[in-house]
């Protein structure tokens, strides 16, 4: 016996399936629920917490997510299409979107390679990368995945097959393949980076004079 | 242009309409909801949601929530009767019936009484609690409001209605009211103690010897 209707339990365990949302979270959104919210808001809320799980693909070029067959990035024709910047998950093209700093195209993985997980090279949706590279003409692909080992892994096993793309290619004009430069981020006190970006910063040092 | 598709736009806006939750933790949701969560539970929760707003309301005898006329507790013959215990929201009820200590029944009022939000003694529902100990064989009355400004003029108000009504009854048989203790609660540094509750702890010492 706890003093809630039934409804209301139902509801708290529901909230509890949110990620960081514990027993008092849940509670206090139940009861914000119940006293505080407007009904058109949380009937605003149910709608769109369904809307969301049924009508969200994948786009069939990019694989980010869409409401449609094709995302409205890869059918911006105002945007650079020979450019295709390589990321994890769709968070990172919310990212890129949000910071402005590019306006070429994306492609999403599915996964990063993780032989402890058992996700290998066959599991992160290369093939739609390595066909548009194929019949698109495409300048450059920019690999922009996290410095983790699965990150770095999977960015070396890209980066071979690009190569071997390279190799037997037969036209004078070779893809560029590149990388975002890891390193130290601005604003930053010295003292807090941690050992790996140091090392990547010095490796990657540019000659200024 | 933020990269999202719109019906997650809708839902990171209708997630951000919930108490604590900000722009980030709603987007962080809206991802979960799309990637992490089973579709059944997002259906559940979408569902719990309509349900909770529709069809929770305030039991008619104690005004604390459920989903019928009459609460459960109200309901429960094998509850002490003759004790109501005035709490000032529905979480209090909870709380109480969480810890398990109190065996009697509740009156939940609508808000305390509160001058600067333009709240007086009239928008309390404190006629229903008055019709109860009328109406009903009540031996004793609990205050157990939080000791605020607005907590202590509500309990005030209700100590000299109830004072009233003990007046005018002919009757030998005089109403209990109590007020539950304010004071240090256990396993607490005293250190940390605040002025108020000190002063309360003091006034109402008890002679233990």
């Amino acid at each position: 016996m706890t003093g809630y209707p039934d409804s209301v339990l139902n509801l708290i365990e529901s909230f509890k399936k949110l990620p960081g949302i514990g027993e008092k979270s849940a509670e206090r959104l139940a009861f914000a629920v119940i006293t505080d919210m407007e009904k058109d808001d949380v009937e605003s809320l149910s709608e769109d917490l369904k809307k969301v799980k049924n009508n969200i693909k994948h786009c069939k070029i990019c694989n980010h997510i869409t409401e449609n067959e094709i995302c409205n990035i890869c059918n911006d024709k105002s945007r650079d299409s020979k450019t295709i910047c390589v990321v994890e998950d769709p968070k990172s093209v919310i990212m890129f979107e949000k910071l402005a700093v590019y306006n070429g195209k994306y492609f999403v993985l599915d996964n990063l390679i993780s032989p402890l997980d058992k996700i290998g090279p066959e599991d992160i949706n290369i093939e739609n990368l390595i066909n548009r590279i194929k019949n698109e003409e495409i300048d450059e692909v920019i690999l922009a995945i996290k410095p983790t080992i699965e990150g770095e892994t999977t960015s070396l096993y890209i980066l071979k097959l690009l190569e071997e793309i390279n190799i037997s290619n037969k036209s004078d004009k070779k893809l560029i393949v590149s990388r975002i430069a890891h390193g130290i981020p601005l604003g930053v006190d010295m003292e807090y980076i941690d050992s790996l970006t140091l090392e990547l910063a010095l490796q990657d040092r540019k000659k200024v004079s």
